[in-house]
């Protein structure tokens, strides 16, 4: 829709119109959801409102009083997010220069993003539908019979959680952009006055975003458990044990994995399509600065970093964190219930249960301070006294860490404490300082190799000297390099993590030590207890990116423009060392959810279904087929990329050479022309990919399941679709360590360059480095991020349709 | 040490020098053992010779018949390849300046491949005493104790085996050399005559170092077999069964495999430290062409094609043969066990344990008899009518792939005939087949993405025009999409084999189908049953290379070079295809080394090893370490190539700058000076990869181990190794069939556009294409051919090295 207004609306020459950027508002598109409710009254709506939070309080209260905790946890962290917007909206936008940019790239934004979640939603409805065939057509476990969890029952809630997943991962995005396209222009506004007015604009407004995406997963799945609990009387006689509830919440992962992976894609070719193309043609061949007005793809390049950066990566984080909450939830459940049957170990499993979001609560509450750590008012008004960014953003971190680590021990203690095992709670406090060691090992290791201030840049810096193949060839093996210390680190973390679950003292009905994988768990839990403040920072780049665009954009004087790419250098660090943070955690949650889908398919397959054996060819050629499916979708996502960025290089070539006036003010390119490109074009190309990995696995374990009953192999479809999501994982870790390392180096290679190292801007060295940053675009902001959230998908789809391979 | 005599001989300006080109013969080493030789009467050699062909023929009489056809045929191949070897040295060297490029040529790879030799023959002596020390200290079974299989002898065994191995690898990559630089020179020189001589020299030189290469995998092995049957007096009573015997062998394959990897290595970062050096000051940045005279790098360029193409490829292919003799010959072993005894199917072994040796040794009649398909009197003296090579060879593929139908059929009928299961034969017979269409479908695929009459590499030429960042993303797409194909014929084919191995009616005591994993193993039989003339084809194109270099560089008119063009391209499609086919058969090789070693470790802990299971925290770390230590060996590969490309780039830009006269022909370039800097640099930079494969697996295994030990898993150590031997081959075939594919494409995407398309030589789309091809050098040429080795020497590394694991 909006691609039509676009081609017809925005395409004649600039000087006849009265606006300088396209308007692509004309037609303004609201859903009717948003109409119906903006036609109630407002107090009506506010007492509904409240009416639904009394009605999701009770049904909390009735199920555990830790449920209380985390949704009051929830709604204070929603109302501190409103104070944050408020105190973000309230500064001012800046001369009109400023805004009309600002205002271009909201339309462009919000116009791809509501064509985008359109296409998204109708494909999700197509696949929840599918999802209730094949749940109809199941056959149930007696025990599921006999907790009256029928055939109808699971497949609606699977279903449901499904849809309910995919709808809070799509406002999570939404929200993302939402701020980043209001706050850019302040942010923008506040560097003409104050360096650290301007920091902290920007990193309240990613604050914003990071406890509300953190918030709704947190929310929601506390929402889901305590309905579920309530409906299906779980715990009364007869009825579903609530270790076997976290089960039933599968859904609500693939859903938010599902509208991750597309809106990654989407956002993700889309933003680098335009940058790629922009860089290319701009600083290669006509060597104008980046973000400069005569470059037609800049305000693509722009909207880019909203689409993309922001909103898919809310979409991403939203689902690490429901996934790894979701994963240990199933895991503390079914040790829970390991440990009760005899050994009466445990007394009250719901704290097992519970546990993950409890730390995420904590989590909320730890980097609300962190935040709020930031302050800007000392040196407000004295623009010179410029301290380093990554020094505030850091202490932020550090004082989040600190809080993290007393926080986690206080829930370990409180939740974890059982009589029987008096020091587990230990043990497992321990499990949570390896993950939080973990998550800063891996941002010291992101850093090593992708910050200028160390050897690896520098030596990829110094191979651009040599010429683009050099440059290449150093780029290519310093991202291929960079994935062993992380899997050493990954390596030492499972072992140690799982070693002290295991000594923790809980023991299971034959007196076994059961508690290592649960450790390993706890140890997930670690890494992501400061995920809102990791957010933050991440969310804090784009914003910093953008800003420094529309000050570029409107001509601001050089101290400004200063401001802002320092800003902008921070916020390439933050961005990289969140992807390897998302890494880490994926890679963890992905063995959980793992040993989940084990669990499930013992469940249905009435045996005990424990090991994978990859002697067997077929469960080989299963693990072929998974590493296979990694390269396959890396490769699709990257060419997405280069496909549309080559449209966009001639459609830019074409308007400097039609319009010669451009690069002397003179005329003004048709920004309008490329955003219509690239975004037509990315909603075609996240399709094949995305496609690619919703339907492999699935064919897969449906094929091998026939295969298997004709060669009197049973269970053979679970077990080769168990070594393709192992095989899958562990070649999609070190692909998206590969990708995203590698085009972190490539972009702060150029940095370092343009700092005036090596022949500085405008040399022949400048030029191979910025055909390195160029190819590491689309690795690192496309492909990378997609694979952590496939890598997950791929563990959420299999246990959701687990039912097909059995 | 000829580094030594490089830097200290040649390095004065050339003015001064009587010789046009680096004189590196002055103080010509020639090792003791040739010494000796040479200083013996030619007839008492001929009667040594003779009593030991005598000798051999003996031992192998009284083990079996088969092995002395075996002997037979070897011998008669070698009698063959020496008539071909005259026949090419018999033509003609042209004029004296091609004489003289072509000496500096062979000095230059002669005194790199000793040096190299050098240093890996003290590795290799190195490795011995640490593998004599391991066996010495290791535990054995009672039942090897029984057979007079005692520590000792099995160490000697093993250390004896492992050196040969090692020899003859080192032998047939000097071969594959030596014949390459002496028939350049003659192809050149005839292609001033006539397209189809030319053709006919580089085939037959190709097919000399072919049949020598491929005989020596089969006589090794032959000879090891009867010796080590009659020295331990296998089958006699209490002594060992012959269905243990292959096992003996597996020193023989990690020999082969260790030299190989060596050769690769620095061979692969020699030539393509060279090529990349030169192409990128040479054609991007001076804009002169290929081979140049006035290039300084342009003889370390040609030497890097015989010791990285021709020396190198020799010992990767013989490696393949040996490792998959070896490991067919223990499967075989080991089904012939099971079957006979209860179910008494097998009436005589030997027939299944020596059947790849037969396949191998029809292989070599049908080859030669390929090879003389390839005439070229018909059109002798007439210049004009150039026929398109690739369709002559195609022809000779042809033949040969017909008579290898026909052949394996004979063979199975002749040893895999069993009354108690007639049908059998046919069964593997048509394994057979399954093996030939699965290397007859990989060259079609390799050709499909790497060929520019196909759409891949045309969208890739395309990409290039839109600029370097984009040809890069879109080869590395291409690469990454191309192993989606292979992976899935992959499958088929291992399926489809396993399954016509289990119907074959071949049964256990139990009576269970039991010949699954052995119609595996004669599947890849099948596809490497035409492996001498693939090899044939794939030593053509680096002659064709260099002839092409000597025309060059000796200025012969344009005619002439038409001629080498058209070989060189031809050659460039034959070494691609040459890659898929053996990256196919390691696949499978891999896969039957994995089972070997299953049933190793399932000896020496007395207790049955079937299963890895990965959902075992510490076993899915090893398959993590397994695909990270692909990630790293490629890193490490490649970024040696880029290192020593900067310093021969550097080295170049200091020659055009201070002699300026060289682009106008009025200088000599240095060409010693960049021999001397890709030696160096190619001896120093193999060891680091070289050791991470060596150490990595041994270490891994004898740290869990040792993990195992204090935690109480048996056998902790051998799963994480088996995890980490599969997860590494899997990651290992994906990654060289992206790095082979991506730099095979990227090279004809160049050569496309130099055919004219998009502007043609020296347009700013040629520069960006010649930009991905110097990326794609080391990709296919040093990493990718690296890894095929690497994944089969980890599988005969982890069977020698077992009892660290044990």
């Amino acid at each position: 829709m909006m691609i039509d207004e676009l081609e017809n609306g925005s395409l004649g020459p600039y000087q006849d119109r009265p606006r300088t950027f396209p308007n692509m508002r004309s037609k303004a598109y609201t859903p009717w959801v948003f109409r119906v409710l903006m036609g109630i009254n407002v107090r009506v709506l506010f007492v509904l409102l409240l009416l639904a939070f009394a009605a999701v309080f009770y049904v909390g209260a009735s199920t555990s009083p830790i449920v209380v905790f985390v949704l009051s946890i929830c709604i204070i962290s929603f109302l501190f997010s409103i104070y944050l917007t408020k105190w973000v909206l309230s500064k001012d936008e800046g001369p009109p220069e400023m805004v009309q940019i600002s205002d271009a790239i909201r339309d462009g934004a919000e116009g791809f993003f509501r064509t985008q979640y359109g296409t998204i939603s109708k494909m999700a409805f197509l696949l929840a539908l599918v999802i209730l065939c094949i749940y109809l057509f199941r056959s149930t476990t007696p025990q599921q019979e006999s907790s009256s969890l029928g055939r109808f029952t699971s497949a609606y809630i699977t279903v449901a959680a499904f849809l309910l997943g995919a709808l809070c991962s799509g406002i999570a995005g939404y929200v993302g952009m939402w701020v980043s396209v209001r706050a850019n222009v302040r942010v923008s506004s506040a560097a003409r006055r104050s360096a650290r007015e301007a920091l902290q604009i920007a990193v309240r407004a990613g604050g914003f975003s990071a406890m509300v995406v953190v918030g709704m997963a947190v929310i929601g799945i506390a929402i889901l458990y305590a309905t579920f609990y309530v409906w299906l009387e779980v715990d009364s006689p007869g009825a579903m044990k609530v270790t076997d509830l976290p089960l039933l919440l599968v859904g609500y992962g693939f859903g938010a994995s599902f509208v991750a992976l597309f809106a990654q894609l989407g956002g993700g070719i889309y933003t680098k399509a335009a940058d790629v193309g922009a860089d290319l043609v701009g600083k290669v061949e006509q060597g104008i600065p980046e973000d400069d007005p005569r470059n037609p793809a800049v305000i693509a390049d722009l909207v880019g970093d909203n689409v993309g950066d922001c909103a898919a990566r809310g979409a991403d984080l939203f689902e690490s964190i429901a996934a790894e909450i979701i994963s240990a939830m199933i895991l503390g459940g079914s040790m829970a219930q390991r440990c009760k049957i005899e050994g009466k170990v445990l007394t009250n499993p719901s704290g097992f249960i519970l546990f993950p979001l409890v730390v995420h609560s904590f989590d909320l509450v730890i980097s609300s301070v962190g935040v709020l750590s930031i302050r800007g008012t000392r040196d407000s008004g004295a623009k010179a006294s410029v301290e380093d960014p990554m020094a505030i953003l850091q202490k932020g971190y550090s004082v989040t860490i600190v809080l993290a680590v007393l926080t986690f021990g206080l829930s370990t203690r409180w939740l974890l404490y059982t009589e029987q095992a008096p020091s587990a709670w230990f043990n497992f406090a321990l499990c949570g300082l390896v993950g939080i060691i973990t998550a800063y090992a891996f941002v010291l290791i992101t850093k090593y190799y992708t910050d200028y201030k160390h050897e690896p840049v520098r030596t990829l810096a110094l191979a651009s000297s040599t010429g683009h193949g050099t440059n290449i060839i150093a780029g290519v093996s310093l991202g291929l390099e960079s994935t062993a210390l992380p899997v050493l680190v990954i390596s030492v973390a499972i072992i140690s993590a799982y070693w002290l679950g295991q000594t923790s003292g809980l023991v299971d009905e034959t007196g076994n030590p059961t508690g290592g994988l649960f450790g390993t768990a706890v140890a997930t839990m670690g890494m992501l207890s400061t995920a809102a403040y990791v957010l933050t920072m991440d969310m804090f780049g784009p914003i910093a990116d953008n800003a420094g665009g529309i000050v570029e954009m409107s001509q601001q004087p050089e101290s400004v423009r200063e401001i802002t790419d320092l800003l902008d250098a921070v916020g390439n660090t933050t961005k990289a060392t969140t992807k390897g943070f998302a890494i880490g955690s994926a890679a963890l949650a992905s063995f959980l959810l793992f040993s989940a889908y084990m669990d499930e398919v013992a469940t249905f397959a009435h045996e005990p279904f424990k090991q994978v054996d990859i002697a067997i060819p077929e469960v080989f050629i299963g693990g072929l087929l998974g590493s296979m499916l990694i390269f396959l979708f890396s490769a699709w996502s990257c060419s997405a990329v280069g496909r549309t960025a080559q449209e966009v290089v001639n459609e830019v070539r074409r308007q400097f050479i039609e319009r010669p006036g451009i690069m002397d003010y003179k005329e003004k390119p048709d920004y309008g022309r490329c955003v219509a490109i690239v975004a037509s074009a990315s909603l075609k190309e996240m399709i094949k990919p995305g496609a690619l990995a919703i339907v492999s696995p699935i064919a897969v374990g449906f094929l091998f399941r026939i295969l298997g009953h004709y060669t009197g192999h049973p269970l053979l479809g679970a077990k080769v679709v168990a070594a393709m999501l192992m095989f899958a994982t562990v070649s999609g870790i070190l692909m998206a360590l590969f990708l995203n390392t590698a085009g972190g180096a490539w972009d702060n290679a150029k940095k370092y360059i343009e700092t005036g190292a090596l022949g500085g801007k405008g040399s022949d060295c400048h030029k191979a480095a910025v055909t390195g940053d160029t190819v590491g675009d689309p690795f690192k902001d496309t492909a990378g991020p997609s694979l952590h959230v496939l890598i997950k998908m791929l563990a959420t789809i299999t246990l959701v349709m687990a039912p097909i391979f059995l």
